[in-house]
């Protein structure tokens, strides 16, 4: 009983994920789907790449998901860009539906690529597809190296894994190798790439693949 | 339709829940339910406690939950404890259902608390009753101050909230004051034990606060 309704859901979640690309497509938005456990730094990262991605003359748009409060849209006000805030007051992930709702209150022809900030969850978020090209997930390092095998799914349908926080290293156990090694036996197909957003290592190389994926959306 | 799913799903988890409140009952077990985001630091804090706690003759059992691999059980057997591992498979948190089939395994009347280790996610296991007589959630300090406002329902159903990895604070921006006075916003009865599973720091004040609860139970 409770995995037909589940199934029900995500089929109709489809149906509008499928509404969100036909939106986006004529203005060929690059959307990415940003996804992590609690505290894993996705927030900061925005900061950083949208301060980034302006100076290069990149459009950004955002949608910002949590289950309370407007802390995570009020930390990207001053870059004025276009934000919208859903709280999904128990949800513990943002569905298409949310989305597509979200997306009325922007205009997509005056964004180049819209970043969609979801509930911090290394669990339910992952199930739901929301129109993304990409699903981007960050991994911090406090969080230790056997994530991907103790939660598969996430790593499974990302894009890229984000290993964040690596300025902690030296305080952890956390083993590069082995953390990179468990996520690309779940995904081989996983771009990974490890960062800081204190000290600013690796941003460079997140930003060339985001700028990457866009050239490759306006190609098409 | 969705909301009145969930509310069966809740009742029929709570009637579980209370069964094996009745199960546990009899041999006045203290079951403590831990919830924190992924890598929160419960199984390290599980090791810290177990070794403790059998040094004082206190008698611990272990229900682990994860959606995928044995890594936490297995870290634990060092222990000769029992335990019990649950693989949810795709379940975001455990519900009374899981936790009840793997009481079945376990010997109530050798037990003298029952730690059951909730999937990591800050979100869902908190909706989720399984007969405990605590939930007790981690917090790590790289993790931000801010997520008792953003994740308001488990710090209110949670009896105490651990404030783990104090040794990484000289390493982030975690406002120790911000985290407990949001902590305390959502919930005023919400005991704070700040502590390190690295230093040991803290560690005496949360493992009396465990054998006053156990005091307390046998005294019921």
């Amino acid at each position: 009983m409770k995995v037909t309704v589940l199934n029900n859901i995500l089929e109709a979640n489809d149906i509008i994920a499928d509404e969100i690309r036909g939106i986006l497509a004529p203005n060929r938005v690059l959307a990415i789907n940003m996804m992590s456990s609690p505290g894993a730094g996705k927030t900061t990262l925005l900061e950083r790449t949208i301060e980034r991605l302006k100076a290069d003359g990149v459009r950004v748009g955002v949608i910002e998901g949590d289950i309370a409060t407007t802390r995570d849209s009020d930390r990207l006000r001053k870059f004025d860009v276009p934000i919208v805030q859903i709280n999904t007051g128990s949800a513990c992930h943002l569905d298409a539906n949310m989305t597509k709702s979200a997306l009325t209150n922007l205009d997509c022809s005056s964004i180049d690529v819209l970043f969609v900030e979801n509930v911090g969850n290394l669990v339910c978020p992952a199930e739901f597809k929301i129109g993304e090209d990409h699903k981007v997930m960050l991994l911090s390092v406090t969080e230790g190296d056997e994530k991907p095998l103790k939660y598969p799914l996430m790593f499974r349908e990302s894009s890229a894994m984000l290993i964040n926080k690596i300025d902690l290293l030296p305080y952890t156990n956390f083993k590069m190798d082995e953390a990179k090694e468990n996520a690309l036996r779940i995904n081989p197909r996983l771009m990974i790439l490890p960062l800081s957003c204190t000290t600013g290592q690796g941003l460079d190389a997140w930003l060339n693949w985001v700028k990457a994926e866009l050239a490759a959306k306006r190609k098409n």
